[in-house]
């Protein structure tokens, strides 16, 4: 594989998928910021971005579920997975202190991450689009901090007024790394991802599907559903389980599952990247 | 049980919410709109009001996560459920045909979930906060017609210039009644919602209980995790069956899944009710 990248990410720049995606892509390649994640998918699968770093799933709010949808749709596989720890930061210009500050501002889902310390600090809050908006805010205000990932820091030649700022301290995203070739070669640590639809539509059916991971001793990390949108009560299955479809336990659990199911789609075989703190 | 209720929905006036409440409430009772699901299952927590109305799941967008997440924090019990098709109309003053009207707001999903209609008649598109606001100006502007849901035409006093203006038909949205009594009594057509989390948190263990339902020939329609909030990889499952918790299999099957798992909440026990056409 060429060594130079066009990798998409969910931009605009500041944001935590923005520190995910410099976390992981080589020196050489280039990074490029979408609006949205279907547009992201679309970019990838028609060839026009080479690998796509988009989040899945977060510890507290749940799935992305336009990551979800867009993964049934497109043909695009899941390559690697790390997970990045959401760490708010209080930015604000160079020798600036916390008394100098009269207004806080970010998008309004880092606001409210950071609910207990904002209610700590009584300061004046403002909502803004982005994260990247707030930042150059600040940088034109030196009486007005941000609320961001500690990429607003070198990106905007900003200084911590104070890190680690977010309400729960177990926030976590985690973040697929997405290609049009698939990872052939295992590693010893992999995960592999399915999506299946069952024969008839009942749930209950899923009951026979999991029986077969069982007998396989295949660990599964994650069971989900979405719906097909054929109608109410309709559902597609997300299961995530560890290991490489080239192990035999895994090929022979597929392959009997194919004959169960209505439609077996494999995500990929992928490895589990450990990523520095932030 | 009084028959004057106060009974608790998702507002503004106008939306689909105000016409599923208006479907199942009682000519006696008062209905109050509130600004966000979770205010609703507070103040019925709380006994400020004795029912409340609210959104769980749509065909087309899957669960409303905000209904579920507080489904496992407030102690409340599902005692009904019935699905609302989603259709849009448009409407305008009396006597306003479509050649007259220049502009046609809404709130963004409905304007979203009506794209094909729209881009057919080449007009300029308003986006508002709600369907509500859209409706009072339309009331004030004879060249501007607004997408919503048939409530409107009485509340607003508006006409329909089309109706079934949606993209897709099979847009259903399913509701339950919620009240802090349980629905004891048994129906011919009733289902059962409970919530759990597995020992040791190996989503796998899911096969397990589901045995359980298999052996007790309980016919599951829903099984959808969420995140507990205690970190990556941590589940709770939703999962809702056909019948009534005093059916003896029911029961025995509960009391076995009670002692394989880490925590088990039962929803309620709940009649599915058919409501009419819009």
């Amino acid at each position: 594989m060429k060594n130079f990248k066009h990798v998409g990410y969910l931009g605009p720049e500041g944001t935590f998928s923005h520190e995910a995606v410099l976390k992981v892509v080589d020196e050489d390649s280039s990074i490029i910021a979408f609006d949205d994640i279907t547009s992201i998918f679309e970019s990838l699968d028609s060839g026009c971005i080479d690998e796509a770093v988009v989040p899945i799933e977060n510890s507290t709010q749940g799935s992305v579920l336009v990551t979800l949808d867009a993964l049934s749709l497109y043909d695009v596989n899941i390559i690697a997975e790390f997970e990045l720890a959401i760490k708010h930061n209080l930015l604000a210009q160079k020798d600036v202190t916390l008394d100098d500050i009269s207004v806080i501002c970010s998008h309004p889902q880092a606001i409210a991450q950071c609910r207990n310390y904002i209610n700590s600090i009584s300061k004046t809050v403002h909502a803004m689009s982005s994260t990247a908006n707030a930042a150059r805010y600040v940088c034109e205000l030196s009486t007005a901090a941000v609320i961001g990932s500690s990429v607003l820091k070198q990106k905007y030649g900003l200084e911590f007024l104070e890190r680690n700022i977010q309400d729960y301290d177990n926030n976590t995203t985690r973040f697929v790394i997405l290609s049009k070739e698939k990872q052939k070669n295992s590693t010893a640590n992999d995960k592999t991802s399915i999506i299946l639809s069952l024969i008839g539509d009942k749930p209950g059916g899923l009951y026979e599907i999991l029986e077969v991971f069982a007998q396989e001793a295949i660990n599964l990390t994650k069971i989900e559903s979405r719906p097909s949108k054929k109608g109410m009560g309709n559902y597609i299955f997300f299961i995530d389980m560890e290991g490489h479809i080239t192990q035999k336990n895994i090929v022979n659990a597929l392959t009997t599952i194919r004959s169960k199911v209505d439609k077996l789609k494999i995500l990929g075989s992928y490895k589990i990247i450990t990523v520095g703190g932030n």
